[in-house]
C-alpha cells in the first residue's frame, strides 16, 4: 500500500475538518455560546495539529492510488472525522458519555439522523448547527469536497469516489474524477440554496430554514424540535417532503438537466422505478390510514411527507407513523430496505441494485428453462458487465448476512427493554441511514435506552451502512496497511 | 412442452394418492370412525378417476422430459394431492372451510406443520393420522416416491427430482435417478422405522408413536396434542429432538455411511457448518434462558429440542418460546431462514447455499481489491461452477423478493388483529415451511385467525418454499404449457 499518500491524504482530510468546523463557531457568536465556542475551537486545534503532523510528515513519493488504497483512506477520513466531530458534544457536557457523542456524530455524517438526546430543544445553537451540518458534508462525501478542492489530487482518485459514493457503479460525469466532483457539488449547493430560499418564503426562522435543508440534503433528519416537523405550516411541510424526494435522485439527472439532456433523463430506468415506488406507496397509504386525519389533503401531505422520508432515508416526520396500521408499517419496512436513488445522498440497497435484482432473478428464471441460453441483463439500454451483476447479488447477500449479524448482536441487549420489532427496525434505520425506527425507536422515541455496546454497534451500522459495506471491512483489515 | 408425457405422470401420481389414502381408512376402520372413512373412500374415487383418465387418455409417444416438463409436472402434481387430499377434511365438517382445509393439506404435503385447527384434541384418529402422514410423504417428495415404484419413467427424470428436491444442486448417487429415488427411500424407511422403535420403547403409545415419527421424519410438525411435545417425558422429547437434527441432515451422507466412505462425511463442509450452528445457537440459548428452568439438564434439554425443531423446520415444541428473551428469539428467526442440510428434508434456504453466499462475499471482497484477480468458489473440495453460483445468489434475490412480497401482501390483513411481528414471522414459517412463528401465530396459538385471503396467500407460500419458488413461478406459466 501507498502508506505515504495515504497518510497525507488523511492529514488533509483533518485539515478540512478544522476548515468546516469554523462555521458551527461563527453561530456560537452569533447566539452568545462561549462556552460551546471553546469547545469547537479545542476540537479545531487538535484537528489541525493532526493534519498538519500528518500532511508535513508524509510526502508522497508517488500519487498512484488504487482500489486498495482508497478504501483505507475513504474507511479511516470517516473514522478521524468522526473521532474529533464528536469532541464539542462531550466536552461541552451536553452528551456526557463520548460513546453516545460519537453515536450523535456519526449519525451525523453518515447521514442517518438517529438521536441519542432525550431532549433536543435544549440544546445549544452552535451544537445544533454542527449536527445538521454534518449531514450537509456527509451526504454528497467529505472526500469528494476535499477533492473538488484540492487542485494536486491524483488522477486515479476516481478510486475514492467509487469507495465513497453510493450505488452499484460511479459514472465520470467529465473525464476527470476532480471536474466531476466539482460538478456534483454545484449541483448540490444550488439546490440546498433553493431549499433554504423557499423555507424562508414560507416564514420559517432563518437557523430553522438552514437546519432543516441541510437536513433534507444530505437525506439526514437531525431537526431542532421534539416533534420533528410536526409543528411547522402544512405549505413547509410540503416544501422539505418534495426536497427529500428530489434528493434521493441520482445526481448524474440533474447535471443531464442542465445540459439540456431531457431524453437521457426521460429514459432512465432508475428513476422511473423510483417515481413508480413512490406513488404507488402513497396512495395505499393514503387509503389505509384515511381515517385517521382530517380530510384528503391532510392525509395526503402526511402520507407523501412519510413515504418521502423513508424512500429518501431521511428521517424527519410530521406524525408517529409508529401508531400507523400493520400494512402501511409493512411498506415503511419495504421502503427503508429500498432506499434512494445510486449516486444521490440517500441511503439503503439504492433503486438501481433492485432493478438489477429483478433483472437477474428473471434471467434465472430463463436459465431455469434453457439452461445454455445466453442472457444479458441491460440497464439504462447498455448491456452490463457481468461482474456488475454478480457484484449487485454479492452486495444482497453481504447485506442480508450483516443485518442478520448486527440484529443479533443487537439482541444480547437486556430483553426487558426492547423486543425483535424495536431490534430489527433499529438495525435497519441504522444500517441503511434513516434514523427512527418502529416501536420503542420510533419516530416520537430515540436511541438513548440501548447500552454502551449496542450503541456503539449501531455507530458501526451507521459508517457500513453509510460507505455500503466494502470499504469498511477491507479499510479495517491491517492486512491491506502492508507497504509495497 | 410434452403434454403427454406431463399429464400422463400426473395420473400416474392421482393413483398413486389414491393408493396412500388407504392407510389413513385402515386407521378410520381401527378407530370405528365410520364417517371418516367415506370420506377418505370419496376422495380416493376421484383421485382413481382422474389418474385413470389422465393415465389412458395421454398415452406419450415419447417420453422425453426436460427442466421444462419437470416444473409443470412437479407444480401440478402438488396442486392435484394437496385439492384432493384436501377433500376428507372439508367433507367430515371438522375443518368446514375449503380454503382453511386445503391450507392445512398444503401445510402437511410441504411439511410445514402450520395448523387452522383451533383444537387438535378433538379431530379424528383417522384424519390426524392422514395429516401426519402428509408429512412422510411430502417430506421425501412425491415425484421422487412415484419414480422408485414405477419401472417404466424416462430416464431423463432427474428433471424432476432436481425441481422437487431441495438445495442448489442434486446428486446423483447412481446412474440412473430411478436407483437413487429407490435408495433415498430406503434410507427414509429405515430411519423412520428406528425412531417408531425407539419412541414406543419409551412408553409412547403405537398411534402417537407412528404420527410423531411421520413428523419429524419429514420435518413437518403436525402433533395431536395441545402443548405439541410438551407433555411427554423427557426421553420421549431427547428422541424427538435428535431425529429432528438427523432428518435435517443431507440424505447423501447416510448413502456414503452405508458405503462407509467415513472419510467422505468428515470432510463435508455442509455438515460441520450444521453442527456448529446448532452447537453455538443452543449454548447461547442455554445461557439466555438459564433463569427460566430447573436446573442445567431441563434447560439444555429445551434448547436443544427447540433450535433442534426450528433449523430442521419441523414445529414441534416442548415450551412456548415466544416467552423467551428477545436473544433467544433472534437466533430462532435466524435459524427459520438457515433452515436444514440440502437434500435433507428440511426447509429454509439450505445450509450448503448459506456456505455457499459467504464463499462468494469472500470472493467479492477479495475483487474489490484486485479487480482483475480469478476467484473459484469451491465446495466439499470441488470447483463450484459459475452457474451454481450465481444460481444460489440469484436464489437469495428471488427468496428476500418473494418473502417481502408476501410480507406485504400478508399485512393487508387488518391490522387490529396482527402487528408486523406476527405477520412477518409467518411469513417466515409458512416460507421457511416451520410452521408455528413467534406473537399471534406462536406455538401455543395457530393460523385461524386469519382471513380467508391471507390464509390462501399462506397455502401458495408454503409451497412456493417447498418447491423452492422456481418450479411455482415456472410450472405456471402457461407460455410453458404451449405444444412444442
Amino acid at each position: 500500500m501507498n502508506r505515504r499518500m495515504v497518510l497525507n491524504t488523511l492529514g488533509h482530510i483533518a485539515i478540512a475538518l478544522a476548515g468546516l468546523m469554523a462555521l458551527p463557531c461563527v453561530v456560537s457568536v452569533i447566539y452568545g455560546e462561549l462556552k460551546i465556542l471553546w469547545c469547537f475551537l479545542i476540537a479545531i486545534g487538535i484537528a489541525l495539529i493532526l493534519g498538519l503532523t500528518l500532511k508535513f510528515t508524509s510526502k508522497p513519493g508517488n500519487k498512484i492510488i488504487y482500489a486498495k488504497e482508497g478504501f483505507v483512506i475513504v474507511t479511516f477520513a470517516w473514522i478521524i472525522m468522526s473521532v474529533i466531530g464528536a469532541l464539542p458534544f462531550f466536552l461541552s457536557g451536553e452528551i456526557p458519555d463520548y460513546i453516545d457523542a460519537l453515536f450523535e456524530m456519526v449519525s451525523g455524517f453518515t447521514t442517518t439522523g438517529a438521536s441519542i438526546i432525550p431532549d433536543v430543544e435544549s440544546m445549544s445553537r452552535g451544537l445544533l448547527f454542527w449536527r445538521s451540518f454534518s449531514h450537509w458534508i456527509g451526504g454528497m462525501g467529505v472526500l469528494v469536497f476535499v477533492m473538488a478542492l484540492l487542485p494536486n489530487m491524483p488522477d486515479r482518485s476516481i478510486h475514492i469516489m467509487r469507495a465513497e459514493m453510493p450505488g452499484p457503479e460511479v459514472d465520470k460525469l467529465l473525464p476527470r474524477a476532480r471536474d466531476t466532483a466539482k460538478i456534483l457539488y454545484i449541483i448540490y449547493i444550488v439546490m440546498t440554496a433553493a431549499e433554504i430560499i423557499l423555507l424562508l418564503a414560507g416564514g420559517m426562522p432563518l437557523f430553522d430554514s438552514l437546519v432543516h435543508s441541510f437536513g433534507t440534503a444530505g437525506t439526514g433528519g437531525f431537526g431542532i424540535k421534539s416533534d420533528s416537523i410536526g409543528g411547522y405550516s402544512p405549505y413547509l411541510q410540503w416544501v422539505i417532503g418534495i426536497f427529500m424526494l428530489l434528493f434521493g435522485v441520482n445526481f448524474n439527472l440533474y447535471y443531464l438537466l442542465l445540459l439540456g439532456k431531457f431524453k437521457s433523463i426521460l429514459r432512465s430506468t432508475e428513476l422511473w422505478t423510483y417515481i413508480s415506488i413512490v406513488l404507488v406507496s402513497i396512495a395505499i397509504i393514503t387509503v389505509n390510514v384515511y381515517n385517521m386525519y382530517d380530510g384528503f389533503w391532510e392525509t395526503l401531505r402526511h402520507s407523501t411527507f412519510q413515504v418521502s422520508t423513508i424512500i429518501s432515508t431521511t428521517g424527519y416526520s410530521t406524525v408517529d407513523y409508529d401508531l400507523w396500521p400493520g400494512l402501511s408499517k409493512a411498506i415503511l419496512l419495504f421502503l427503508m430496505i429500498v432506499g434512494g436513488c445510486a449516486g444521490s445522498t440517500a441511503g439503503g440497497i439504492k433503486v438501481s441494485r433492485v432493478v438489477i435484482l429483478i433483472k437477474s432473478i428473471i434471467r434465472e428464471l430463463k436459465r431455469a428453462i434453457h439452461p445454455r441460453s445466453v442472457n444479458v441483463v441491460k440497464l439504462e439500454g447498455k448491456k452490463l458487465d457481468e461482474q456488475v451483476v454478480s457484484g449487485v447479488t454479492s452486495y444482497l447477500a453481504i447485506y442480508v448476512a450483516s443485518v442478520i449479524l448486527i440484529f443479533i448482536t443487537l439482541s444480547f441487549e437486556p430483553e426487558h427493554v426492547f423486543g425483535v420489532e424495536t431490534n430489527l427496525s433499529a438495525t435497519l434505520a441504522c444500517f441503511n441511514n434513516i434514523g427512527p425506527g418502529l416501536d420503542a425507536v420510533g419516530p416520537t422515541l430515540n436511541y438513548s435506552g440501548y447500552n454502551g455496546f449496542s450503541t456503539f454497534l449501531l455507530t458501526v451500522a451507521m459508517l457500513m451502512g453509510r460507505l455500503e459495506i466494502f470499504p469498511v471491512i477491507l479499510g479495517l483489515n491491517p492486512f491491506l496497511w502492508k507497504k509495497r
